[in-house]
């Protein structure tokens, strides 16, 4: 069984590509070349689809600066030390545009070309950081429309499945989850906005959620 | 109000975006640069743009060919002479994989930083030459996601509504719309395998489509 895994190199889809893998899908890891300021992440990505077994590992440069208008493609500053309690209060200006929307189009392309039934994405609605794109209702609309894009679709062949892993999981629960699986958490990287040697600044929402997980799990994050 | 119109440069697409400036919308045109074979398309797209009154002409570099597998962005041969009877039998060679789902979620990208509420796309079910993306039940659930997707959807304050005014169209009935609206045909631009000096070939399914149209409605197709 084949499967498109999205892979940011975070913490999250990490655990869900090897999630994957245990369930026994050969797995096509993509990840994103879509300009943003923390592009450290594609080196993660890289090492983390190496050491997981993935069958191979792509990444597409798409352009959405080309919109302009989020914290994590612009100029606009990344929030340093907010509240983990208020994170998930409104939409934050680090919010991409449709990023998952995107992000599944381009993996439900991959899954036709490899004739693939399962995509998976590291979404979760828990710590979601007020993304719309990451909640449940958004991942089964999604899937009902893919069903109706493509070939195999039409031709009845091939019902492609969204698989969210870890949409009801808290952060503490994905590093349990992880831990489990064997994920190289030295490997991973989450920060929105690293100093230039790839340091993480540890005090951005991602930073902030990542050091919550670990503290909650009782698990030492060696990127800490 | 505003929409984002999908802009091929072809006929269809210039079609839609006259229709759409006759309904009174602010118009941000969207073409993408996806590695396709026919690249004067985008030269067609940026005067097209300009002549039906725009507000502003974005092209997205996109790379569709990472993941191979079509005749419009690999070395596959485009099929040429076709019966066009015979052309909405089965799903050509020419099939982009997922390209419609990937173009709308670019466009509602853009919708959602302009606060547009509509979305034009010059889809065809009549002579949609067996592509499984131009479908009305494909084009209902694309819409039906993408108010998941979106902030303005979790906030109630905008629904986004895909709009499809040729889906019911023959192309011969794209050309009659087409010539009531003012459309500038000669500037417009169709063969999927055109001369290096962007003459067309007269003999890919769409040239033979967009022939077969003009013919049928009358009218003289100044490209020819």
């Amino acid at each position: 069984m084949k499967a498109v895994c999205l892979l940011s190199g975070g913490l999250d889809s990490a655990t869900c590509l090897a999630f994957a893998r245990r369930e026994g899908f050969e797995c096509f890891a993509l990840s994103f070349d879509y300009g943003q300021r923390h592009a450290v992440e594609l080196d993660a990505a890289r090492r983390v689809a190496a050491a997981l077994g993935a069958a191979a590992h792509r990444t597409a440069k798409i352009d959405l600066r080309v919109f302009g208008h989020s914290a994590l493609t612009d100029d606009i500053d990344v929030p340093k030390g907010r509240d983990v309690a208020s994170m998930s209060e409104g939409i934050p200006v680090t919010y991409v545009p449709a990023r998952n929307t995107i992000f599944l189009s381009f993996a439900l392309a991959w899954a036709e070309v490899l004739e693939a039934s399962d995509i998976f994405i590291g979404v979760n609605a828990l710590d979601y950081s007020g993304y719309p794109d990451c909640r449940p209702e958004f991942i089964e609309a999604f899937e009902t429309m893919a069903n109706l894009a493509t070939k195999a679709g039409v031709e009845g062949r091939t019902k492609i499945r969204i698989q969210t892993p870890l949409i009801a999981l808290s952060k503490a629960g994905i590093v349990q989850l992880g831990t489990e699986l064997g994920v190289p958490f030295g490997l991973t990287h989450s920060c929105y906005d690293p100093f230039p040697d790839g340091r993480v600044c540890g005090a951005c929402d991602s930073c902030l959620l990542r050091a919550r997980g670990f503290r909650e799990a009782g698990v030492v994050d060696p990127c800490a």
